[in-house]
């Protein structure tokens, strides 16, 4: 992608993901993100903290310090913060320096991710977070699989290029994608509302496989597949979608596959992908199946944009960029995201 | 070598060695020349082609695509070109964007080598190319040696200063060049054409050696052996020369060793050598004598030239430089080069 | 800590441990030193050289040259240099190039450390060395270890701050200095003279512990131990100091650190390390002890200001820095050092 005209790199206003709720608990955990260290950990009573990561003493890494109660003590020389990050103890006098808090970003749990508000903290309006429930991740009826999360060094529009061009799963994925292959040749349908914008293929009378027959064992006949590419924003999109039989047109299920984003620095991104179904919730092998999968697939990712970055950081000037009647959802996408850094660009 | 006194830090218009024949087939060979990707492979009919290593569409390394008959298909979205460059097929639309097609190489094959012209298409003259049946490796009489190509963390310059000073032979090859140890006693005669600059010593009255029966096991008494080091551009620098008996004055034969030079980027380079003799053409072990002497040689100059561009990447100024008399080819050369530069600065 | 308000990082004017004395032999030693390569070795008759390491005709560095007698031949192409750094030989010619001397720097060992002046020759006087007599290494009444010189990637600032503020050992070191713990609750004493500062701590009534036992095993009572931070200027700050019986006041033994610090570069630092105390000077087993501590204290120290460098390379702004009043010392030695600086600044 083209470097955004912009001067950020990333919004700031906006829930970014920062952990799998699973990883923050009683240890302090390190995270870099949008290029500010930040350390996370839960409350005795269970609360999920995001705090800055550095002691404004002496710059060191709090990830490094430990505990104490729901207090934080850097590890260097013992300066303690509370869990709003109000300094409360200095080893050896008892007067307090001012302006020596550490920044608290808001924070929410939502579907098994801890989101958290990286801009102005008045701003932060928890009606902005993805619906969960709807995606299913949050929707108790419906069976979710997070998948280990991974640190890519490529700038993070690099993966929103790459998941809203789906045609890429015919070359990229042609050997980890049952049903890849179709993708590039399916054509494509964009549905824009303000919350979200959506790249649609459906690829019709699909004949039946061993993933399709792991997912619905009484169903032989072909199906219909949406691939979709679905934009929430820069944290979240969401590919796949409904699946039908093609004789009745009946929807059999929803599989969806949440790609979340998050910047860690203006070249490198966390990424997190968390499947959801409402479908044959109660089979283990097919839970299995999608963390294989993703095993597969993600590198494939990874690697691709990876070699993209490098090249970018390689040159000078931006490549030139000849685009095709198929990213124009990923061209509107990247107009959306250009827009909203603007909008708080002029803000500031 | 201090910086050159050019606003470029090479010729483009300029054959260079891209890789040996036998390294380009029907797999695309990636490499970068002059700070630019570049594939390279042969078509159907055996035709060596050079293509700019980009895709258009997402900048995209091709060479992690694939062949398809004679055309290049990008590995991302399927973008394929033919051999020539020109943007042909687009998956999912049968319109093909403008200004899309990859930018193509004039190739001539010689001497074993693919040589590629990285200027202007219309300035691209095989007259310009090194005449390799003179040098040996094109001329069916004589034996060739093709050495495993390197590529090294240094600016291209260091190892042209490195050849036009053979001095060094004494110091740094002092246990792997037989004979190395006279060199640097040696009187120096410069020979400038316009095709060439050659820094020419004469080894006289060289008593045998174990290496000198290997190459002329039929000769008893002293030899005399030329150290030549014939600048014929930035690309191609011939060392060694001819042999003969110190009695007589009869040519015994000659031993080229021919040292093919890549920019790869403004800190590295490619090296290609390439061993041609007229004489025992027939006997394989002094081919394998040859190979294996560069296997213990040509990592003694890359370390050094590697040390000195470390030293000089660390230094905010050039370092000051003291000039013997036996540098006065090295700094003709680089007057050379600087003045080639500088033409093709003022052409543009 | 902060960038410095100088422009330049380091004084010069200054005598720094380039090497202990047992490192500089009849071998070529090449290190780097306030931003300079430099070689170290030893005459025949055994004096210690330190000359500048880049040879001034091809900038190779002559540490991987070798010496001839007292001189020292480049290993690119011969130019051999005498040991006040004069060029003195050039291969293949009589004549010498002019200003082609290598620098020569101001040696003088003391205490086994070899010291040298990289300010101007003219300034350099060994009234300004340290006295390593009276704090043991000299003093062949005391018992000194040198602990192995490590590298650290951090400015040696960093470090400086780290030693001023002993109260980091109640934190970093919990776990390796016997006692440590104590540090950040004792008041803190500072005393100030033009040839030092000392931020004085006293650990009174300490009940006795093994390593207590181990160095005063005739005594059983508690004692009194100063934890002295003791700046004698960027190359030298002395911890620990006296030890006393709690109940007659008497002294019972001296055991100094010494922290020798060296600038590699703006971003690194050589530290040299050494224990000497004047009790027990006749048992091994205690100065293997103190080996042993530092083996696991210099390495905690080591990972945490190499992290707060890495910190500081990744903002693109001086963090924000809160200080405590224990850090007065640390402040005022700063300020020492940017006075230092700054009178060098404008003398030039």
């Amino acid at each position: 992608m083209h470097p955004l005209k912009t001067r950020q790199p990333y919004p700031r206003n906006q829930w970014w993901a920062a952990a799998y709720a699973s990883e923050v608990g009683r240890q302090l955990l390190g995270r870099t993100i949008l290029g500010d260290r930040i350390i996370l950990y839960r409350t005795e009573s269970g609360e999920a903290v995001a705090l800055s990561g550095l002691c404004p003493h002496r710059a060191f890494p709090l990830e490094k310090g430990c505990l104490a109660g729901d207090r934080v003590r850097c590890g260097y020389h013992g300066f303690t913060f509370s869990s709003t990050g109000a300094l409360e103890e200095v080893p050896s006098q008892t007067a307090i320096p001012a302006k020596a808090d550490l920044r608290r970003f808001p924070v929410a749990e939502r579907g098994g991710v801890v989101w958290i508000w990286t801009g102005a903290e008045t701003l932060a309006d928890e009606t902005l977070l993805p619906d969960m429930a709807a995606l299913g991740p949050a929707n108790p009826d419906w069976a979710t699989e997070q998948h280990i999360p991974a640190t890519i060094a490529a700038r993070y529009t690099l993966l929103i290029d790459n998941l809203l061009d789906l045609s890429h799963a015919s070359f990229i994925h042609a050997d980890t994608i049952p049903g890849g292959d179709y993708v590039a040749s399916l054509p494509v349908e964009l549905v824009e509302t303000p919350a979200s914008l959506n790249v649609r293929r459906i690829g019709r009378g699909l004949p039946s496989n061993p993933f399709f027959k792991l997912m619905f064992p009484h169903h032989e006949g072909p199906l219909d597949q949406a691939f979709d590419a679905e934009y929430f924003g820069p944290h979240l999109i969401r590919t796949g979608g409904a699946l039908f039989d093609s004789a009745g047109g009946a929807r059999l299920g929803t599989q969806n596959y949440l790609h979340i984003i998050t910047p860690e620095t203006p070249g490198s991104l966390h990424y997190f992908v968390v499947t959801s179904r409402d479908f044959a919730t109660g089979n283990p092998a097919l839970g299995r199946t999608h963390v294989d999968m993703g095993l597969r697939i993600q590198p494939q990712d990874k690697a691709a944009i990876e070699a993209i970055e490098q090249v970018l950081q390689g040159l000078s000037h931006p490549p030139r960029e000849v685009s095709a009647r198929c990213d124009t959802g990923a061209l509107k996408v990247r107009h959306r995201l250009e827009s909203q850094i603007r909008a708080e660009e002029q803000a500031a």
